[in-house]
């Protein structure tokens, strides 16, 4: 890549400046000829041609058919989503060494922001509190928290330690708790290495009062906190439900909070929009958010900012350093979740 | 204090398990012969000895009258709330060498959790967030966002940088935003020593998108946040009122948020209850909470923890070092707010 | 002190801008009329009258005389030097409240520093690598590390837990070893809640790899660390003489270090000039200093400042911050050592 | 490799037990099966055998020929060393998406901590202090410290922000000083996302007041510190070279040095043994260490950690996390320095 290098930035659903914030999009022009970048999808005709000169390809799902034919030049694959794009032929891409890469660290922060959020929401009562207020039946200090708790100096489990969890570990650390984590991915080593302790997941839901659910969806972790998994949870911890719904039994979560065994965040749901008559909306034991953790519009641009740092460095012939590359070990686990 | 001092713990409207946890009530039993510690009020005949004999008080208001008759012993005055006490002899105190001191930094804690708590909940509309799905009309990711935004990396205001700031402070630092304060009190030497870049309150409020109102109510500071510098405060910014009401001229407070021009998240009231018609309990731009910030059950014994760590040094006729002592220059002002 | 307070700096054996710098030197002209602070002492017909004016006295010992009579308006005594004045009537400055001041803590920094320094160049042999190629004797790699060790990951102990353990205490976190203090005016609950494990003194010396004497001299730790507690140190171990010789048996501490029991680093000696013929000058087993651990040109400024900071809170009428309080209960203690 | 995995332990120049702790060891018997590890080499005979069968190699340089034939098997290269292995048919280890992967992280700790000593050995002077105790002509106080100066609140510059850097870094931030860096194969935004401010070389130089050489030897960097570099440092700055003399004109290094422009601490030398005869050896100017940053014991155990750490993963099929994986752009920039 001596020369300026050619990009298509076709982000099927998503808007140009939603994902790059003035300044990036600037550094983009800079670093690359781009070929497309349109709100609009590429016309058929153009698509042909412009597939077969693109060095870089920033998308948000792989809808060109095969790698093999049509990308020659093909460098780079950037997805902006959470996830791994899908129907790609990693093999090729492997094959070729072509960069796989998606933006998901870019969620880190908001993400990490709300969850924070809601677990404060959760054992201080903020939400239902400000209702009661309004609904004029609020009642002051020490009568007002007869059930609140704090987050000082509890025990935290994490469930999934990655992009998410690296930007809400260090918000956790002030509150002084022990933080453990279960990832089966990553190893214990890996785990102590970035100051958690590594734990079986029953111990983990057993022992913490405050669980953060924040492992990306495969189809090896569908519904990991079944039933059983769930009645594990300390009477009165909170769970907070972040990456995704896949990863519980909802209607056994439902269940248990109806019981009020314990308290919950959750920003995710199986079904989004959630049913009109769901129950889990009736129930004071959840903070409930609908899938807002991750689309504050500033926080977006920490995406793309992610994505213009690696292309100057593709355009440099250089390794990338932001984005998250797909592990070829994880790939058809983490697409066919 | 080489024999085994003798301490009077009378803390009028607050329950002795309310403040120790039962370590802390054994170890203080160790430490000390216990002259009176019962939830209801000393008899007014056994009184009189009592105080004779007192090396420590453990108190939560001032209602002995003279000091210098009837504390002949007295070593230590230890008032259990947020305040020094009113009413006291401070002079006569001083004179005598006898440590005037305050369990305001057990509050630290609890009460900065939930000024985090109130300020993510107004900048990710958390509660508003929850209601609206338990209403049944909540808006899913970027619709659910339009209004929303992060509290990392922005500037960050505090005024009254004291026992709360200093617990507030660690967990605000990985937010990454840049964090100034105002305390008149303090030197800016000292707030530069302490990690944050001293500002004069108007630039702070015009400056910072995040604003922590934490100082003790005092005789200088009454409605320091007057309407004109109410009117400071930037577009959507967040004001945290966490410390008194006292500090802000309310019922501007109240138009602004009306007008919508910021948004806050409020813990303490002018009056409270709060009147039931108020209208500030109809707006949306802010969280609202009822007094709710310094009274978790676990964290009251934050206060009491603190009282027997200086008892037991006390004891050991060594210097305090947990308590906030009365500084002499600031009695006047502290107690007549 | 609503008008311009005024000051006397007379601080004996040390110059003035060896102690402010140039800003803080003006800085303090802008607070205070200063009657005298010239490098040369104050000739006897010019002090009575200045005594009698004075708000403020900065010195580096004291050697007025009577308070009582001389100084009619003294409001504060600050003291440059590291320690308490002696000869000073405290309990005549406590009743009138007079302010009792040392800047102490702005040795912090440039003792810690240097504390560190000479724990790393105990364990990875830096002075006596560093001796070995001037020699041309040195060994390479491996060959030049058969008995070093790291810092990294050791138990650390801490003997006095003030103004050099403040500042020392947060450069050793990152290394990621588990910190212990002893500590006995301070009690347990203080240590906790500074981030140290309190630890009994025998058991510090037995379980630390890394043992950091830092305590003032009193006269109750004279020889604290005799010959049996230097025995307990554990081989290899590496002991840190940075605040005074007064707190060990030195004869006993070589004789233990030219066994090659352990390792030291040391900043201070019972004699200063040491000797010419000591034999610790010969020992390979600990590296030596010329007590130059607080005397860095740019460090003494850190003192300046304090003192400055908290003249400019006294010329308000407000408490000081920066500066240490002498304590009541300590000042015999700690002027008879 | 759902069956155990094979390994193949050949670590030329290495001991077993130097880069494995007996822990780490028993963890690697555990989750292979080793087919070879001996300190000595394998006998030719035995050899052919074994690569036909190995699924991980574990060496400390590639001594096998040809990739393709040789080992049918191989599922990831190992280099235990600090740098990537020479020789190697790295496009064929790609196109079969063989990890290649060295141990060069578990460097970073014993370098970092030996490269903060040499810096406070440099400003503080303590092995020139330690050397003047030895001979009687110390200076006590002031007088040993007139041309001392401080860590504290220096700017600091890193070159090369790799492992050394990162491990570096945590150590540097509690001393205060802003913390710049050039890596010119990092990009701006990843250099800021660690905290970090990027800065063009030269200026990097003339603002630093302590600069850290930490860059890994590439055909890009050989002399990168020319002379006309080297002279753009301050007047008694600090260079601490690290990583490699081959980053810097040794000679003009030497000249400034006897010129007592700056000063250095110096762990690599352009030929080691350095002829005894070097000017070098007799300067004040810098403290010489005979490559010893990373050697240290036990330091040594933190490559075999990583190590197994990522063979656990690589046996359950998992991508490594620990070791650094050779980036396909950079292969030959590094193995043709």
């Amino acid at each position: 890549m001596t020369a300026k290098p050619r990009a298509l930035v076709d982000m099927y659903g998503r808007k140009i400046d939603e994902i790059f914030s003035s300044d990036d999009l600037a550094r983009l022009h800079d670093t690359v000829t781009v070929l497309w970048a349109k709100d609009a999808p590429m016309p058929e005709d153009e698509a042909a041609q412009v597939l077969q000169d693109a060095d870089i390809l920033i998308c948000s799902q792989w809808r060109y058919g095969e790698l093999r034919d049509r990308f020659p030049r093909l460098r780079a694959i950037i997805d902006v989503g959470g996830g791994l794009p899908r129907g790609l032929d990693y093999e090729e891409a492997f094959r070729r060494g072509i960069h796989v890469l998606t933006a998901a660290p870019g969620f880190g922060r908001q993400v990490a922001e709300m969850a924070l959020g809601l677990a404060l929401a959760a054992c201080r009562e903020i939400a239902i509190g400000d209702q009661a207020m309004r609904q004029g039946r609020e009642a002051y200090m020490h009568g007002g928290n007869e059930t609140t708790f704090m987050l000082f100096d509890k025990p935290i489990g994490i469930i999934g330690y990655g992009g998410i969890a690296s930007a809400l570990h260090p918000l956790l650390i002030p509150f002084g708790g022990s933080i453990s984590a279960y990832d089966p991915w990553l190893g214990d080593g890996y785990l102590r290495s970035r100051g958690v302790t590594p734990k079986p997941l029953d111990q983990l839901l057993e022992e913490s009062k405050f669980i953060f659910v924040l492992a990306a969806p495969s189809s090896d972790n569908n519904a990991l906190l079944d039933r059983g998994r769930l009645e594990m949870i300390a009477p009165d911890a909170v769970l907070l439900l972040i990456s995704r719904a896949h990863v519980v039994d909802f209607e056994a979560l439902t269940d248990l909070l109806a019981e009020g065994r314990f308290r919950a965040g959750i920003d995710v749901f199986p079904e989004e929009p959630l049913p009109a008559d769901h129950r889990i909306r009736a129930l004071q034991s959840a903070v409930l958010s609908a899938h807002r953790a991750g689309s504050v519009r500033e926080g977006m641009w920490d995406l793309g900012r992610l994505v213009v740092d690696d292309v100057e460095l593709l355009a440099r012939s250089l390794p990338p350093r932001r984005l998250q590359p797909a592990a070829r070990e994880l790939v058809t686990l983490l697409t066919n979740a």
